[in-house]
């Protein structure tokens, strides 16, 4: 029988019904870009030689070269065609910026909106057209993942930027447009609808309980140990309890933690094993998959400021079963495959 | 420059930003099933002639024939591979499902679930292989209407159902797993968080001004006339102010209207032809086109009560913009095609 699971940080609701992967389908699966994707493709703005064809670098680890230059391991560019831009490019009031607030539901607030500023980064994670997540070393890995860390800490201190989404979108069902391998970044001038909901959250159980939601969930599931697909010392891969996607999984700091800004390099580089893993994991498990990678992790803290209660986490949604009448309806999500299963298939015990 | 809207519907963000339809893609558009479809399919469970490959039917409207044989206009059958199913088929405690209340946010309810069950159903439209919304003429698209609203009110009666959520998935991107068209409907044990929000909304402003938000922001529209993209007497078709995706419309009855339910002949009649102007736009704009069609729409109220705070309306979301890390992360979407052009392509004023 179908069971209905409830998700204790986001509140939505997912039915595990694993008959419904028996389902006829009259479509064939949507053509994945199939032929062998080369070492370098002359036509790629992210490729080697092609720096001019980007906004200039913010950013870059190099072995050698200037800026804008060949000789990059991991570059960091402004979006050329960016979802929100910095305040420099535009005149915006600051004013109506700084004085931003949740509007109202009333009728104040029917056409509430603001200007488009932020940041929109791209960060080209390898000069390899062909790198994978699964194909890194652990020291490439660790490279990718510092430099997320730095310009996350940079964009926090935006005054007019109020939350740091760092995702990845990987393959045409996840919304990727080019194949050369990259992280995006972009800095919101709001506290967005998802991570109000989990902060809230946070606070009701912590007020309810005085502990730390994500923890108590850490060492419920280290316990069960149905659910783990990989750990390492510092960091666990959860297979959630009401998953959304088949094959979805969380990583989680097994310690707490409030931001991604307090990882050191031990930790990065714990990350990064964990990243290799789980993502080699993936890549043999599917031969081509599509899936988005989210940060959750609120801005680093001001020094004088109590620390919010948060435990910051990175959601990885394989875009496998597609989001239909039901999800968007009613925000209830239909998941044929149990995360128990899925967490066999990684390696755990399920 | 790109702008950031707010709905007022569900509290969520959209950024309007055009300048990204220009950005490359190197993904080949996912292939549609491009090939002409034929009147009927002799591999189709839908199709005239293989009644007996669905469950039994539950509804029909006929011009001949008896239960489960072919003659039928439109024909309602249980899925075959239910999300959730009746109670009569499995042992489950009625007590258990009774006291259903919304999870608390505290270490209880870490692993809450219930059994699913609910009910779903599959609204066969034509005894057509090939129709389309767009195709139907006003008879045949009164006739789907009516009968939608049919097993709507029976499903509200249902007391294990809390709420009835109807669809359309067309096209693969909308998550259509079988060509012949098809409306379904499943009752859902639980009130989905996508309608808590959208009621608690509509609670809010009743509460502040007086007055129902939908009926305000039908009123505003109208009068401002720049994201109308059609009307008749009874019902307007908005492109909404923060549309999440391309061509996103938004059906709604002119007059206040609680339910669905209230749906006399001749609304249903208006709203059909509503309904066939608009998809035979869409049909017309697009060669193949990806969408969800889901009705927001409480159930029916019990006479002994006080009507709830709402106003039944349907979104149509075309899957041309494909979700990824910022909608998925932080619930905050982003939209290349502004909602006035929309309009204007329907043959608004824009």
């Amino acid at each position: 029988m179908p069971e209905l699971r409830y998700d204790i940080l986001s509140g939505t609701y997912t039915i595990t019904a694993s008959e419904r992967s028996k389902r006829p389908n009259d479509f064939r699966s949507a053509q994945e870009h199939k032929e062998p994707v080369p070492e370098t493709d002359p036509g790629c703005p992210f490729c080697v030689g092609n720096e001019s064809e980007t906004p200039p670098e913010v950013y870059a680890l190099r072995d050698s070269g200037a800026e804008n230059e060949p000789g990059w391991r991991v570059r960091v560019v402004p979006n050329k065609f960016p979802a929100l831009r910095p305040t420099e490019t535009e005149e915006v009031d600051p004013g109506r910026v700084d004085t931003q607030i949740t509007p109202e539901v009333d009728d104040t607030s029917m056409y509430w909106s603001m200007p488009g500023i932020g940041a929109h980064e791209v960060v080209v994670e390898s000069p390899l057209h062909n790198g994978t997540l699964g194909d890194y070393t652990v020291d490439e890995m660790t490279e990718i993942i510092e430099t997320l860390k730095q310009r996350y800490r940079v964009l926090c201190d935006d005054k007019y930027i109020k939350y740091v989404q760092i995702f990845r979108n990987w393959g045409p069902q996840g919304g990727a447009s080019l194949l050369h391998p990259h992280f995006q970044i972009i800095g919101l001038p709001l506290m967005p609808p998802e991570v109000s909901t989990e902060m809230f959250r946070f606070r009701e159980y912590e007020s309810k309980t005085g502990r730390c939601l994500m923890c108590d969930y850490v060492e419920r599931e280290t316990e069960k140990d149905e659910r783990v697909a990989l750990r390492n010392e510092e960091f666990i891969v959860l297979c959630p309890f009401a998953s959304r996607f088949s094959f979805e999984t969380l990583i989680v700091p097994r310690k707490h933690s409030v931001t991604f800004s307090e990882l050191d390099n031990d930790k990065a580089r714990q990350l990064a094993e964990v990243f290799a893993s789980l993502f080699r994991a993936y890549e043999d498990l599917f031969s081509s998959l599509s899936y988005n990678i989210v940060f959750h992790t609120l801005p680093t803290p001001r020094r004088s400021r109590k620390p919010p209660t948060d435990h910051w986490h990175i959601h990885v949604y394989p875009r496998l079963n597609v989001e239909a009448g039901l999800e968007k309806g009613a925000a209830v999500w239909i998941n044929p495959t149990p995360p128990e299963l899925a967490a066999l298939q990684f390696g755990g015990k399920g």
